[in-house]
């Protein structure tokens, strides 16, 4: 790539000085930081030795309740559109209801589909969660990955995917400020979604709202409502729909949401009341206490955009400072989400992450947000502003921005 | 069967006093009664919005810690009588462990094996936990009922249908105050178990130790350590031990226990972390500060066998009364667990429960405690003594000796 020299020539120089500076800077992972933790702690004063009974009357610590706790349900459906009946509050990770949920396809089925799904396909659109693909890979799919686009998967590439091969079973979505690019599906795109005829009579989209109220920007863009649009469309049993708190109230101990199709939700049931007598109600009633009613968890959301919004700003500038008009390189500016994804020059990623590692900066490896670790480009990196400190960040970002400039220059 | 019939009228006699009392009596379930939980109830107290990070300095909020906390894991390894990094301490229900590792055996397969297991059968020592029977139903297994002895199960039996039968996979065991029996496994029967020859070359022991510090007696009949005598036999991967707090801490709220052989954790953890980013460790940093040490749990089980013991002499006194000399039925005496067999006479047990329920007094329905509900005598039932008050199970109780006198008249 042809670049000024003496641009390069700086980049380097800085990154000799970076090196002797022994940094230790950790861009990987969607970790919430400490001072967004802190705005749940409440809650954990909210339920006590002398108060764990519900409002409507359930002992909190004992057996049962397994769809969750009846004012949780009330207090969470709106995080999909739904109704109360509709969705199930569980354990403190979304992520093992997808696994549970694509296990039992596998080894038994979903309903209206004819048989077990061993030896399927799913669609990834990439970049995407390498989470999601690892589950995929693991539980014995062949992953397949889609192109992303500004506003979701592209749906010409899903259609023909889909149409003929009824071993294609189901898609991975994201909808809500994607991991990593932070698009937003369109209308369009989520309509597409529920309405394509799919080979599989009983396809399914895991749609993996993780991110659903988690804005960085006062007027967020809308997003349709899968479930809703599958039933217009006839196919009401192809949503599975998926969130959790772990980035509202506590990474770790937060609750989990699964909403769908009442003939899904049925098959859902049997399967947990074989595994479990119930979910952690006590949990389920800290967050009931502590966010009362859904303006409550929207203005909490505020207070965690507050705290990312800077963030979110200092990996930008830096990036616009030294990159831009330089033709390096091109990022996202997401308005919500836990990740800024940066494209470098083609066939520059791997280099640039070892090359930022061996100065002490650690970016999620190259590839991972392609399945197998495979990115045709090599060019997509994923960048996690939450968890360091902007100082942090800003160094980090430096350290990112000469990597990508010399890398180009090499390439 | 011949009776006095002065006895027999005498219990006809009070069933219809009875049923003008409009009862609502339950002795179905075994969960603990509030007063248990409420020994518990400090811990609500010592984890707050404050105080919220390990001994060790972990941030308890965040993600991480797949293993579960270091703390956690010290505490709970005498639990098995193993090492802390040879357990998992991990989310509140250990059943989920047990549908996991199954499913992963159903689906993958386990170390040392050739393939999924797909198809396979499963003993059941009979009478046992329904719950077991339910899981490996779903999951696709021949259940095989297999008798029970006051020391086990009849290891003859086992060992016959393990012995040439490749497609015999596991064992489910609740080794110490099974359930509903009570005994407690012989240290010769453990040994028999791990030391015997198996067609399967994968062959498992899902070795539920529900009850493992759940004593009704001070001086509790040891328990032989599965895992070392499977060691010790040179079939160190046949252990998978499992266990929870649902019965000491909260039913609901407590964590999870798994311990098993190096091979067997690599191959759990391989799938543990496909789909979760780690348990509840505000939770279990609860647990931590509540028992402090292993002597914390063991003066803390004390205090529910003096809630428990009443309640259980209660009902075998009632029985005792009512029933001793008659030869309608026989019952267990247990040092520990949950519950009390009943075994009334053949063909019997059916007739008894619908009696007693069609009086307001809900027993386990009969054939619950045998693979399929198929009790082959139709004479077992399961008494769970834990919830009600002492009152409720001497009525209770009242009722059900009358039921087994008049159904064994009648027989």
């Amino acid at each position: 790539m042809a670049l000024d020299a003496q641009l390069v020539e700086a980049a380097r120089q800085r990154l000799s000085a970076a090196r002797e500076r022994s940094l230790d800077l950790d861009m990987t992972r969607g970790k919430p930081s400490a001072h967004q933790l802190d705005l749940a702690l409440p809650m954990l004063d909210l339920v006590t030795a002398s108060d764990f009974t519900s409002a409507s009357g359930v002992d909190c610590r004992n057996y049962g309740g397994g769809s969750g706790l009846d004012e949780a349900r009330t207090l969470f459906a709106p995080y999909f559109d739904v109704a109360a009946e509709e969705i199930f509050v569980l354990g403190n990770s979304s992520l093992q209801l997808m696994y549970d949920v694509l296990l039992q396809a596998v080894l038994r089925g979903v309903p209206g589909g004819s048989g077990p799904w061993s030896g399927g396909k799913i669609l990834a659109p990439s970049p995407g969660y390498d989470r999601h693909f690892h589950l995929a890979d693991f539980l014995g799919f062949e992953v397949v990955p889609v192109p992303m686009t500004d506003h979701g998967p592209d749906m010409e590439a899903v259609a023909r995917l889909t149409a003929d091969d009824e071993s294609v079973r189901a898609i991975f979505c994201v909808p809500r400020y994607s991991n990593p690019t932070g698009c937003v599906y369109s209308e369009e795109t989520v309509r597409a979604l529920a309405a394509m005829k799919t080979a599989a009579p009983d396809f399914r989209i895991v749609w993996d709202n993780a991110y659903s109220v988690h804005h960085l920007v006062d007027e967020p863009v809308p997003l349709a409502n899968l479930l809703r649009e599958c039933e217009s469309a006839g196919h009401a049993d192809r949503a599975l729909m998926f969130g959790s708190t772990s980035k509202i109230s506590f990474a770790g101990a937060g609750v989990s949401l699964f909403s769908a199709s009442e003939a899904n939700r049925g098959w859902f049931a049997a399967h947990l009341t074989s595994q479990t007598i119930g979910p952690d109600k006590l949990n389920q009633l800290r967050h009931v206490r502590f966010f009362g009613d859904w303006e409550g968890v929207e203005s909490h959301m505020r207070k965690h955009a507050d705290l990312l919004r800077p963030k979110f700003a200092a990996v930008g500038e830096v990036l616009d400072e030294r990159l831009r008009d330089t033709g390096v390189a091109e990022w996202t500016k997401p308005e919500g989400g836990y990740f800024i994804s940066v494209d470098g020059a083609p066939g520059t990623a791997s280099k640039v992450a070892a090359m930022a590692r061996e100065i002490g900066v650690k970016l999620t490896p190259a590839g991972a947000t392609f399945p197998y670790g495979e990115d045709p480009e090599d060019r997509n990196l994923r960048v996690a502003p939450s968890f360091p400190s902007v100082d942090s960040l800003v160094q980090a970002t430096e350290v990112l921005s000469d990597c990508l400039l010399v890398a180009a220059a090499e390439a």
